[in-house]
């Protein structure tokens, strides 16, 4: 009797054993170097090398006004706080993020499908594409807790299932970042790597990652072999203002002790031709709130 | 029948009341303009007016290499660590100061000692001067945790006896301090005021206050208006380089993601003239590793 079993192919197989393994990335990062704008080509060549693009402005005054309003109103609606897709501190129970905003909300349905943003995007994933995550971050003054070195990608990879790092995410701010008050910092060149994570991915593992991560977390000496290499980039700047983002950059924040808070809109865009499958290191996949199977373009 | 009650006089009390009050400092912040050095006119008026100062290189690469092998070695001591002058990170167990070490350490009783500190701290403050209080502190990578904004001074006063800020640190770098590794930031300008705690001293607070501050903590409203009009200055610098400071300087440190740790020796120097008494709001002075009454003149 011959067995036949259907083995998918797993470009970047991860949480399979007890090692972190680092290996090179198999996929171009911009996909499209052709099209007439709305990125330059320097800027396509920056975020190639770097991983990352800032854009100075992207919301106007009165745009940024009414984000902020929103906000404010959202972490003080106590149905909002109540539902699954917001995640509170850990210790003070404050808000720390709301997901699924490019659905539940006009204001940021809205923002998602922007030309601005989904133009960006289309160029340098070289097609359309769809909101695979959105999500307010807040960061309180005071109590805002760190966030470890991570790639979302091996995240969306093993426990959303999308097939190649042919992703992007849009943080926009809507407080100024500086230095001191736990803004983004990433590995400038790291997402040319794919970092293979230790360990399995527990039960439920969503649960906790969003507050603390766990599972899919690099080992101490290879974020220190990276750090070493690509050093540290603080990415600083004032409200409106946006940064651009590989899905396989590695990228960190720290925690916040000074009494500005640090509040961003983030949004994961996904190639549709990258569209999510079975998880490839996990039982099941996230929730739709975290991870959409809603493909269909932005923008459009 | 007459009762007669020695009253101490207090100019700077604190933890008294239910509220957070801020008023002006009453002592001078530079003792002696006169001196012909080695701090300048310059640097005498820059710390005068921000409450702190920069020394660069002030360890020669070898005296530095010694300070750090020494500091690997005693933290990686068994009895240093059991010793009730080591404090460990509260979730990690790794050791995050050791304390005393101008006493029990021949390395650096001679750096506590040594003129380049002592000749630039008796001149801001204006006599000989003794040491109140030495340590080291370890920041260690991926786990250093953060340490809240407060005025030392308020915690001298309350607890160690200290009557007037008439006192300066200074912390000796000896890993660089980049803006994303927990650095030193400070409220300049913000030494010229004395926050009167809320609140009164629980009994040994000061085993809880080394990792995490409670008492003697300015509450919210006074800290961010506080940054709102001092501003924050986040202290860089490569190792080897120092920081002095005013006792009253508002400070504090966020937490450390990145892979780089940091460490400093930190040591206080109080003048002779402003020796500690009876604690101002506590039932008994610290322990003698962390608050000295042996007021013998350093450097001498």
């Amino acid at each position: 009797m011959t067995t036949q079993v259907n083995v998918r192919q797993d470009a970047y197989p991860t949480r399979d054993s007890d090692y972190t393994t680092v290996v090179d990335r198999h996929d171009p990062v911009v996909h499209d170097w052709d099209s007439a704008g709305p990125l330059s080509v320097q800027e396509l060549q920056s975020y190639d090398a770097t991983g990352y693009l800032t854009i100075h402005e992207l919301l106007s005054p009165e745009e940024l006004q009414q984000c902020r309003d929103e906000l404010q109103r959202l972490a003080q609606d106590s149905d909002v706080k109540a539902d699954e897709a917001t995640v509170t501190e850990a210790e003070s129970n404050e808000v720390r993020s709301i997901f699924n905003i490019h659905r539940t909300n006009a204001i940021f349905k809205k923002l998602a499908n922007d030309p601005r943003l989904v133009r960006r995007v289309e160029q340098i994933l070289g097609s359309k594409v769809y909101v695979h995550q959105s999500r307010i971050n807040y960061k309180p003054g005071f109590v805002g807790k760190e966030f470890g070195w991570h790639s979302d990608f091996e995240t969306w990879h093993a426990e959303d299932g999308l097939p190649t790092p042919r992703a992007a995410s849009i943080s926009i701010s809507l407080t100024d970042n500086y230095s001191f008050n736990g803004p983004l910092m990433t590995m400038p060149g790291s997402h040319k790597k794919y970092v293979r994570c230790a360990g399995g991915t527990p039960e439920d593992n969503y649960k906790k990652s969003l507050v603390m991560q766990g599972a899919g977390v690099p080992d101490r000496a290879t974020l220190t072999e990276f750090a070493d290499n690509y050093g540290i980039d603080v990415l600083e700047g004032p409200a409106g203002g946006a940064i651009i983002f590989d899905s396989n950059c590695m990228h960190a924040s720290n925690g916040n002790v000074t009494p500005y808070s640090r509040s961003n809109i983030f949004l994961v865009y996904n190639s549709v031709e990258n569209t999510a499958e079975e998880p490839f290191a996990a039982a099941s996949p996230r929730p739709e709130f975290i991870g959409s199977t809603d493909f269909t373009p932005a923008g459009d």
